[in-house]
């Protein structure tokens, strides 16, 4: 029989939805039943399990490595502790990694991104990352918070395998050794483009795109080609626009880790 | 001076959040500057509208054909009125148009959507559409209704452009006298896929697909390819990822009503 969380418990695990207590603690909320699964397959430190009864049943031989951690609630009170509307899964509370040294390597493509600010958008990139097999992910600190609970979860557990690197983004792009690519609304058309193997996406803010201040220092400026009446394509969207004609470019060049 | 909005015009708009209210009246909601401001440039009736006092000024040129249909409100009531979590601008009331009828023409891509369930995906996949020039999203009965502030907050004013028809989905691709491409999990590589002059895209629910009943009229199956760890790709970005390649196998033969 599992113990139930205590008032206690669940204050602190609620109180991580708020980003001065993530960072106090250096802990974040894993919610709902895919990303939770994804995270206890995945090598970061997890502190605290709240989970329902038939969350437990279906899941335990996956479970039962975290038995001393492993608390049980009624599936009706997981939407009142975590963000979610709905979740009669699991909520898991996961250590914050320790930044690693950011390090771009030869015959690599990573994602940069200048200030994206909504969770679901941070989050929706990452997964595109992780879709198209790139590793590292590089942000302004004007960029949303990765440990925010919308951003996790609209990552769909691919948190668990790109690095998220927060720096200063102008400085990194001043002097990182690899071609820049840029997205812009005015700029080379995409399909002309020829990425070679290695290099530098840059995405802009969703309203004001990539600041000045990192324009300056991008080689090509790049523009998903647009046939009709809309004024943008979301910042998610151009970016898996972006990556899928990168991969297409490199062709034979990236099969490496290809899916299939 | 403008008219102060009544209590019960307040209470009706606040209404059309629901559906049944919607399909009473024939009415739905457009909230925020920018989907305010190309409903008005567009051919839609608009019955009410509700500003705050810096909207009116600043673009009292567009509004003033619509002077006898404007009430001010002060601008910390319109989030309250609407489902935006802050709007300082406007709302508007116009009317569902009737559906037209549903005709494919010759030379002429079409999206068709099989049970898009979340606002969010629905209104970025009209988005989508617009931007790459494709005018019609037929849909099947169990798609998230067009009319919800959700979506068309997400279509981000392309709802004024793009046509959408709710219809026995199944039905109709059986009788279509296109190509149809649908996007599974496993078919042809996007990249190798040769896209013609018409045709019709299929796009399934999020979490379950293309549905079997409609698999079966299907004569291409195509997919995004992969390289990472992600099991998958959101519903909206592989719509926006296949019609960059179909504009793209297109090339020339699609310039028409090229954006620049």
């Amino acid at each position: 029989m599992l113990p139930l969380a205590s008032k206690e418990k669940i204050k602190f695990i609620k109180s991580l939805q708020l980003r001065k207590n993530r960072q106090k603690d250096q802990s974040f909320l894993v919610e709902g039943s895919k990303s939770v699964i994804e995270l206890l397959r995945s090598d970061f430190l997890v502190t605290y399990l709240l989970v329902s009864k038939l969350f437990y049943q279906t899941h335990f031989t996956l479970l039962e490595p975290y038995l001393s951690r492993i608390y049980m609630v009624k599936s009706d009170t997981l939407d009142k502790i975590g963000s979610f509307k709905t979740n009669n899964a699991a909520i898991a509370v996961a250590k914050i990694t320790p930044n690693l040294p950011l390090k771009i390597n030869k015959n690599e493509f990573s994602l940069a991104l200048d200030g994206i600010k909504d969770p679901g958008n941070l989050g929706s990139m990452i997964r595109i990352a992780d879709w198209y097999g790139i590793s590292k992910v590089i942000v302004s600190k004007s960029t949303a918070d990765i440990y925010n609970p919308k951003v996790i979860a609209a990552t769909m557990g691919s948190f668990t395998r790109v690095k998220v690197f927060y720096t200063d983004l102008s400085a990194f792009i001043r002097e990182v050794n690899v071609e820049v690519f840029g997205a812009f609304l005015e700029g080379t058309n995409l399909h002309e483009v020829k990425f070679g193997n290695e290099g530098l996406i840059v995405i802009g803010n969703e309203s004001t795109g990539i600041s000045s201040e990192i324009e300056q220092h991008i080689q090509n400026k790049i523009t998903v080609p647009g046939f009709g009446g809309a004024e943008s394509l979301n910042a998610a969207m151009s970016t898996a626009v972006i990556c899928d004609n990168l991969r297409r470019c490199q062709g034979s060049d990236f099969p490496s880790i290809a899916r299939k």
